[in-house]
């Protein structure tokens, strides 16, 4: 009566222009700006006389970047797209039209694919994005996502990592180190499933932090926010390196100092308590853990009042001359020079 | 006195903003329209009002689109770049940036990436694109390319694969088929390598197709000639997949019929010798051959004074109603059913 096991169609029975159709059957356009989506050489696009244009990329592999041990497939392609958004928001833009190139083997049938692209079209109509384009072929290796997003802004008004001056204060939206405790989480729980596959995951009252691991969101809400109160940061990054790699590159980049404290970064209390049940450091978690896709920026100091009542967002710090160095200050009142401790994408690099 | 060996450096030295930096670093922007390229969270573009945008992507993946036996890292990188720009062109676009992500795994010295980012850098300054951004990664199995291209058109003048038209003509640029047989030779003296390491591979004499394998262009000049000549095509596509299978793409997508002439299927002497040699169809090489990387496009009636002096070009057909199918006219006159047999990335499926 009830079907117990999925259908499965073998990729084979579909060849790639069929199974590009119905993988992508379900999008609608959404934008004006999409004039042509999927189906051409090339997508285009006609953005207004007013706008720039932003374009992204990111590269997701499988047993490097995600784990479908206890990544949902459907989880994947939303985070895959969100993540990618974020980058077009972190340029204080908003997200237009997505890319999605996409490569597996022969090992997941059609139903798996179209799991992805379920996420994926989520993520789309939550961002208001369309999914213009794309290439799918066959991977000896695991699952490859590769992902373009193109966004618009409004001309001259895109907020790099370089603008940052002495004197600006440093934001941060949200709370952080959650996607990092929630994957702690999941490797411990698939860990004791490798050993017995009996046991049921505990997983429990823990939602929150599995949901910035498995199903983050990006900060559109934060850029049309800053926009509503008319605020335009000096500059802007999105956190998924962690905190301390993020404020590197923003001091970086912008060639100043920064002071930031330790008893200002904001972290959830479910994480704080799971960081706890691991033995780590919550603080280290929020400037190490990453992916946890919120916006850190800096903006003038007159600025302050305009954002000082929003739930949304918290000042950490300030910018210092270069000088001073990028320097954190422990709740004690301790200074300790910042170092990028974020995710690395090449093991074994001391980056 | 003389190093022998080029230099190795451990991906794991650089660490992840390293590497990108020293692949990057000879890299300089040619395009106004560029504001914004690498180092960002996006690129920042801006586009004269009266253009429109186009976007295209492709991956490619080590063992499946290449095979580093014998495709040199520097051709590759190259190669990579160009098959994207082709996808412009054959919108009748103009490339503008480039965006690379890059996966590979540390048996992969930085100088091996170093000679990809060479042949990419060759390419773009060949055609006047600028590298805007990009991604590496480590990847646990072989390398990965994945590319997105930008570019222009005057706004309203994109030529779609949607629009050709009965009794228009049916033009290709260049010829057919030495991709194809340039492919066929280096698989037969990788062969012969493998089960002989000390013989020398027979290539002499080839360099045309084997260029046409290894390092094909992309017609930048058939799209400037076009213009110059005051020709629209109503529709038009790159041939990636062969001839045949492009075709069919063409009149699928506008509703049409074809007659296409084997007699005027355009074919180099070595190739059409090399096909020989390996007892295959010259003809069926240039149907279903694929990697020309040429133009196909239809064209008004009217536009043929204008285009039939040209080198560049050869009408191989005409565009009919829908009811008559598109069909191959033999050399004895003999018609033949169109089917697509061109390269297909799911082995094993028919198309």
């Amino acid at each position: 009566m009830f079907q117990s096991n999925p259908s499965k169609t073998e990729l084979s029975q579909l060849g790639e222009f069929g199974l590009i159709r119905r993988l992508t059957s379900g999008f609608v356009l959404q934008n004006k700006e999409t004039v042509k989506g999927i189906g051409d050489d090339a997508a285009v696009l006609r953005f207004e006389s007013e706008k720039d244009m932003l374009v992204s990329t990111d590269m997701l592999l499988e047993g490097v970047h995600f784990d479908l041990t206890y990544m949902p497939l459907k989880h994947l392609g939303y985070k895959a797209a969100v993540v990618n958004f974020s980058d077009i928001y972190a340029m204080n833009g908003q997200p237009k039209q997505l890319f999605v190139s996409l490569a597996c083997s022969n090992r997941f049938p059609v139903e798996a694919l179209e799991q992805i692209y379920e996420g994926i079209a989520m993520a789309c109509k939550a961002y208001g994005v369309d999914l213009a384009g794309g290439d799918t072929t066959s991977s000896k290796a695991g699952l490859i996502l590769s992902l373009s997003v193109t966004g618009e802004v409004e001309r001259g008004k895109s907020v790099l990592r370089s603008g940052a001056k002495q004197g600006d204060l440093l934001v941060v939206s949200g709370d952080l180190g959650g996607a990092y405790v929630g994957l702690q989480l999941l490797e411990r729980e698939k860990n004791v499933f490798m050993d017995h596959p009996d046991a049921q995951p505990d997983l429990e009252g823990n939602d929150y932090i599995l949901e910035r691991q498995l199903k983050p969101e990006a900060r559109m809400d934060v850029v049309e926010y800053l926009a509503e109160i008319g605020v335009v940061p000096t500059s802007m990054i999105d956190v998924s390196d962690g905190l301390s790699s993020e404020t590197l590159h923003i001091c970086g980049q912008s060639n100043v100092g920064c002071r930031l404290y330790e008893e200002k970064i904001p972290i959830d209390p479910t994480t704080y308590a799971m960081a706890r049940e691991f033995n780590l450091d919550p603080t280290v978690c929020a400037l190490s853990g990453g992916e946890d896709y919120e916006l850190l920026f800096t903006v003038e100091q007159g600025d302050y009042e305009k954002i000082k009542g929003s739930t949304l967002l918290s000042v950490i710090g300030h910018i210092t001359d270069v000088s001073e160095g990028v320097q954190l200050v422990d709740k004690s009142g301790g200074m300790h020079e910042l170092t990028a401790q974020g995710w690395n994408s090449f093991p074994g690099t001391s980056a």
